[in-house]
């Protein structure tokens, strides 16, 4: 049993993204409550439906600020009955384009971590926009800590399957490190690679998944520099 | 002189793209010319309006669908000082959805293009949204005809340099075709590679460029078919 490769996912495994799409969503939510009338928590009525939304629409728009975008002025007409204003259509859209640029911020320990991988190869696995990965990669700083960056469209176990196959990585010297069950763990497990959980403060709905609990090849870790101390527990013991 | 490798735009090289979003730009400025009062010319006068929004944007938004239509949406707000309705907006999205689901329609001939280019390697370059370029590939039945296919967020000569040097072509070995003087020709004249140009029948604004008269490298071809001959003819006689 040798790992030799390590993947790692980037958004709210590296630097911190679903904290600023929770505030879109609750200036989304700020937005249409008023049209949505006589409801107990409007608020969260607000959310479900954008939630549904997504959820439709995730097939053609993917992963992305563009598509939560999208998403947001769609439920935004329906549940107004298409009353919303330009105003406040132009909202969610300023706020989009301050999602765009605003400065990638890592989460703790990210660079002792990566330090603490080094006698590994170390794969980017993330998955979204190609223009908005990125820049964030180039503002992240991180790109050199990494033999090969793929920004891939999903994460299941298929997009795994393609990406390590053509790197010539074998599924028992891999593990995958990330904070989305659903993106990071689930697929990686099911096609017989390692993977270690690293929980972020926030999970979108749409990553929800079951923990695979009691799983040989699946670890849970508090923070990233654990992460690395799993990859080396499993590196040395193999179980 | 040996040609080993020939790369092959795909959006209005391999299949019509161009078409619709003109059709969308059209649909655009019907919504917006009643908002836009007394000029001259009022769909012409919203089409610059997008395209001027559309270059500013296009750092941040990158190629594609979703991008174009928050242009659109972004460009009628503004056009209407904020008074477009929620039905127009409305309208703009579901052309939107129809873009990122209407099949695919491949030009003449490319079977019989791409198979005279069987005694070489190809690799498809397409520039825009993952999501989107993905399905389209899928859709034409064309993959199998490439030895490589990479989508990249645009198509510079960075790009090129990057994406031929991690693939190991040789710029003197490689032929581009594509049919956008500015992202499939004038850059990989840039680095030093071959070049054939085949104009669609419309090219948006923001691909515009001079054409590169004259230059030893460049070719121009009337259809897919001629521009296969051009790199046999690029091929046998390096001039």
């Amino acid at each position: 049993m040798t790992i030799n490769w390590v993947g790692i996912d980037a958004d709210d495994t590296l630097w911190h993204t679903e904290t600023h799409f929770k505030e879109s969503y609750r200036q989304f939510a700020d937005i249409v409550a008023p049209y949505l009338g006589d409801v107990v928590d409007v608020h969260q009525a607000a959310h479900d439906l954008l939630i549904e939304t997504q959820r439709r629409n995730v097939v053609s728009f993917g992963y992305g600020i563009k598509g939560a975008t999208l998403s947001m002025i769609e439920a935004a007409l329906e549940a107004s009955n298409r009353q919303i204003s330009g105003d406040e259509v132009y909202q969610l859209l300023e706020r989009s384009k301050w999602m765009m640029t605003h400065p990638v911020v890592l989460l703790e320990s990210v660079h002792q971590a990566l330090e603490r991988l080094g006698r590994y190869r170390r794969i980017m696995i993330t998955k979204g926009d190609l223009v908005d990965q990125r820049r964030k990669i180039a503002e992240s700083n991180l790109a050199h800590y990494f033999d090969v960056i793929e920004i891939t469209p999903d994460k299941d176990a298929a997009t795994y399957a393609e990406l390590l196959g053509r790197h010539g990585i074998a599924l028992d010297e891999f593990v995958m490190i990330g904070n989305s069950l659903k993106s990071d763990i689930v697929p990686v497990l099911e096609i017989g690679g390692w993977a270690v959980h690293v929980p972020y403060e926030l999970t979108w709905a749409l990553e929800e998944a079951d923990l695979p609990v009691g799983h040989h090849a699946f670890r849970h870790a508090a923070n990233l520099v654990e992460a690395a101390a799993c990859v080396h527990e499993i590196d040395a013991t193999g179980h």
